[in-house]
């Protein structure tokens, strides 16, 4: 997994810059359609590029120590609950992803209940019950860390398999923006009070309190941040690691990814570290309210597609971004020259 | 027409509002896509609101006086070739209208150009070739601004009458943020440099000319900003005066409308004019990179769904909006409610 990433083709980069600026329009006028567009001929290493038709998105859901700490809106009870209605088609991003012909997969990694009504399918990468309060003590241990980055570069492959020519990485779990904060603080360097967003909404107090706790996690995990299997063991959580190696290896297979919000962009500033170069591969869809989220996108040197308000998680800013990358591909492919135009 | 437009339903907006409340999400979560989807189900008096199928835009194209006087990168010639691509769906805007479905239609309201080798149709509402310079002369006489108007609303009634559920205003022609930016110049009572943009992309010369062109302009038709009729004779152009009265015909009948760049929002600001209240049926597509654009919609209470550095204009800022309005359709009606999770 530390192999460095082979990166966009740069010679279909130049091709795609070219022909962006050959089309029947103001030079320019596309404006980021033009930047996108020459980001995914680089991508599939054609210009123009193919239509992005088969788009697949990655639900990793688990629960989190601390949300025992009031650091969430919501009870934790809401974790499997909403995976039963992501399986079931009726969350936000289901009805996103049906909108745009997204196919959408939920996977419990760490969900602190059986889920034994969920079809199996929805279990086969489990690796816990919950990741571990990580103000008290480490997440996972070095062994969950590796077969949640197993479970993350199968599930890669899967969806590769299955002809994925853009995959989301989405999340779901109450607390989950505690550890994507607490990861992104410590790679980045960064006190808790810079990172520390609402979440699904808590008050003042509930924010105040939030931030002690990652402020406490980051100084019980101080200098672990240098490895990034430490660094998902001690802050981490085993669906953020499983996202993490999925990001990453998609980025190794050549596979461009197109982000969400804080969890996902958490994942994808590890994945970058498990795979140097990874981040070559990777679009920002929305811009999400938690401040941690620009911070990392800042550093990835990403900026987002949409800017929403939008603050729910499971990949919905991303798939609702799908249809932005598509124009991009077909307006490349498929607009008139400037030529023609001008005779 | 200047009749007080009836506003969208205050009672299915105040009930959409308490079921984008009650879905399966955190309050607020969804951001802006929240308030349009309570705006839509206001707008078609019907909450959740019924999917967005049929979706139309009409480009409405001309050539300008002003072309001449060197305010465009391009030469005139281009406004012609430009739409016999549309009519081709070879142009930008047809490439994202194909993509998410979206009926376009391309008609020559006044371009200097016979035209006589595209289908009759297109040149249906033709009102004369060419607007005037507007800093030496009116655009249009009294009669042609009627029949500007008169074709507009038949337009309107047309794409209507085809069952569309929400309708785009589109634009083509050289030269013409120069008559948008007089427009909204002179509705808002600002001076030429506030309201003065690189167009297609002229350089620091070229702007400095367009301002002072427009300065003179807005000198030249002083006083002349209260009737709006008068004001599209002054300082507008045909295509600009069509696209207005199809924009107040469209909010007059009840048809929402997502708006596109500097010249849609121009026709946008003098329809609210023309019909008052009409704006309560408008949404913005996409932020342009033209100063007036922001200004008008500042006025219009309106804030852009995209701003992807785009300015091509032909509607495509708009048609690149479509899916989020879709989106906000489609989440207030499939989504689970939270008593379905919480239990």
């Amino acid at each position: 997994m530390t192999a460095v990433v082979t990166p966009p083709s740069a010679v279909t980069r130049v091709q795609a810059r070219r022909r962006v600026d050959a089309l029947a329009k103001p030079t320019g006028a596309l404006g980021r359609l033009e930047d996108l567009a020459v980001w995914l001929a680089a991508c599939q290493d054609r210009c123009p590029p193919e239509p992005v038709e088969n788009v697949r998105a990655v639900v990793f859901a688990g629960d989190h120590g601390v949300a025992a700490y009031g650091v969430s809106a919501y009870p934790a009870a809401v974790t499997p609950a909403m995976v039963r209605l992501l399986d079931a088609g009726d969350a936000g991003v289901a009805v996103l992803a049906r909108q745009h012909g997204v196919r959408l997969r939920v996977l419990d990694i760490a969900v602190n209940d059986d889920l034994a009504d969920v079809p199996a399918r929805v279990r086969a990468f489990k690796v816990r019950r919950s990741s571990g309060p990580i103000h008290l003590r480490d997440a996972l241990t070095r062994d969950e860390v590796a077969a949640a980055l197993t479970a993350g570069r199968a599930v890669a492959d899967e969806e590769i398999a299955a002809g994925a020519q853009l995959l989301i990485s989405g999340d779901m779990g109450i607390g989950n923006t505690t550890p994507a904060a607490a990861l992104i603080a410590a790679a980045l360097g960064l006190p808790a009070d810079e990172v520390t967003g609402r979440g699904t909404g808590i008050d003042d107090d509930a924010l105040a309190g939030k931030r002690d706790l990652i402020d406490r996690a980051l100084r019980r995990a101080a200098g672990r941040a240098a490895d990034p299997a430490d660094l998902l063991a001690a802050l981490g959580s085993a669906d953020i690691a499983a996202s993490a190696a999925f990001l990453a290896r998609a980025a190794g297979r050549g596979v461009p990814v197109l982000l969400d919000g804080v969890v996902s962009v958490a994942a994808a500033l590890v994945a970058d570290r498990l795979a140097p170069g990874a981040a070559a591969w990777f679009a920002a869809g929305h811009r999400s309210t938690e401040p941690a989220q620009s911070l990392a996108l800042d550093k990835l040197g990403l900026v987002p597609l949409l800017d929403l308000g939008m603050r729910l998680g499971e990949g919905s800013g991303a798939v609702a971004a799908v249809s932005l990358v598509r124009s991009a591909a077909l307006l490349l492919g498929e607009m008139a020259l400037l030529s023609d135009v001008l005779g």
